[in-house]
């Protein structure tokens, strides 16, 4: 028996259907490390991954239904996949040093979320609404899987990703970076509709179950809800997320020059 | 051998998982036919169940995990199912009947969406939102099977479910009632920021894949886009809807009362 490897954490990641593959391959293929290619696809597509491959001096191999299906894990994986380096997370001083500039910098931070859908939706909606970055928690949270990786539809790499041990340290610092934290909580009296959003700002986006963590919740600066009717008790994560982050694009960003 | 029973399509479904149980429980307790409950279910949960089971007078029985997780073909099910009597929808015409006295009924249409997680998220949101009806087509449409349900956090009986064989005629006889049809484009040059939503009013939500079809896109009043940042094409199909539905939960809903 061969013995294991070493497990090295989230060294690669692989990534699964058309459009992720062909998005990576047009935008970033200097991270892939190899295409997998399902021998009976489509001819036409398949000659044309080959071709990109090819002139992006990318390595192509095909491969089984089978070992396509074991990868995507469930997944829908359209006859291709990639395998790619590492997603490369940023210390979070470092991202508080390039956002010197910006005069009203936004970032949000998963709280322990469990869905790698969810986190891949959150972070293309962030990337769409222009956040300047993602804090992700290193325990107790989905990792950036491959099922989190399609749901992005290819934008994790078009965000900066903040990989922290302690949530609630990374939320002190921002605090003393002049960041004001705001926490979503379905019973709080103000509304996001009404809530001032024109200063630096965290948004704490909790799991789907819980939300967001009591000794959490009591870091926050402020809490406000999303207004619901029906009596409805909460969004889907992804959802919340989304609605909060539009809410900040729409009144802030970008932002209207001063006179 | 039995005889395979005539196939009645979508007679009842199976919803699963702690929270979509008990919220029917107490809520609906009328449409379920039966509970099913992991044998070795924690035991003061069982016990709760149990005993809400039989104040509601609803059977239950005893089951194993194995059969659990088949009726819940992946999802999470934490010990609990409940098959429940079919989505009871209802005819456009009566729905039209039934909004008369509404100033600016606002409806949604699901064109083609595949995915049964982004139906439940999405009528969860519209729910929220206070959105007046759902109209679902016949065919080429994730069903509302329990994965739907389990994703709709038990909201998929607050709301009037429309199930329509063809979608543009559908619209035809809306736009007959003076509803105006907005649909989601891209490349429309309207914002739904700017868009004017106070009016009778049905929204598109496109399929997850390829958006709105075309022959539907023509019929259509208005096209707006969601302004997005870093040239992201697209956002999930349960948010973009949760971004139009709050954004007229935000402008229209709760009307301002005439002065």
């Amino acid at each position: 028996m061969r013995p294991n490897k070493p497990k090295k954490e989230e060294t690669s990641v692989v990534i699964y259907g058309k459009h992720p593959v062909l998005e990576k391959l047009a935008s970033d293929p200097s991270r892939i490390e190899k295409i997998l290619i399902k021998d009976t696809l489509d001819r036409e597509l398949m000659a044309e991954v080959k071709l990109l491959a090819s002139n992006a001096g990318v390595e192509f191999v095909m491969t089984t239904e089978r070992t396509l299906r074991e990868i995507a894990n469930g997944g829908t994986h359209q006859g291709l996949a990639a395998r790619i380096t590492a997603v490369p997370y940023i210390e979070l001083a470092d991202w508080l040093v390039s956002v010197k500039e910006i005069e009203n910098p936004a970032v949000v931070i998963l709280d322990e979320l469990e869905d790698p859908q969810n986190v891949g939706a959150i972070i293309r909606s962030a990337v769409a609404a222009g956040i300047h970055g993602i804090i992700i928690p290193k325990h107790r949270q989905a990792p950036l899987s491959g099922a989190a990786y399609k749901s992005s539809a290819g934008t994790i790499d078009k965000i900066p990703l903040i990989r922290v041990t302690n949530i609630n340290d990374s939320i002190r610092i921002l605090k003393d970076n002049k960041f004001w934290v705001v926490g979503l909580d379905g019973s709080a009296k103000e509304s996001i509709w009404t809530q001032d959003l024109d200063m630096p700002i965290c948004f704490i986006v909790g799991s789907e179950g819980d939300g967001m963590r009591l000794k959490t919740g009591e870091l926050c600066d402020f809490l406000v809800r999303i207004p619901m009717a029906n009596n409805v008790e909460s969004l889907n994560a992804s959802v919340s997320a989304a609605l909060v982050m539009y809410e900040w694009k729409r009144r802030i960003q970008p932002k209207p020059k001063k006179k």
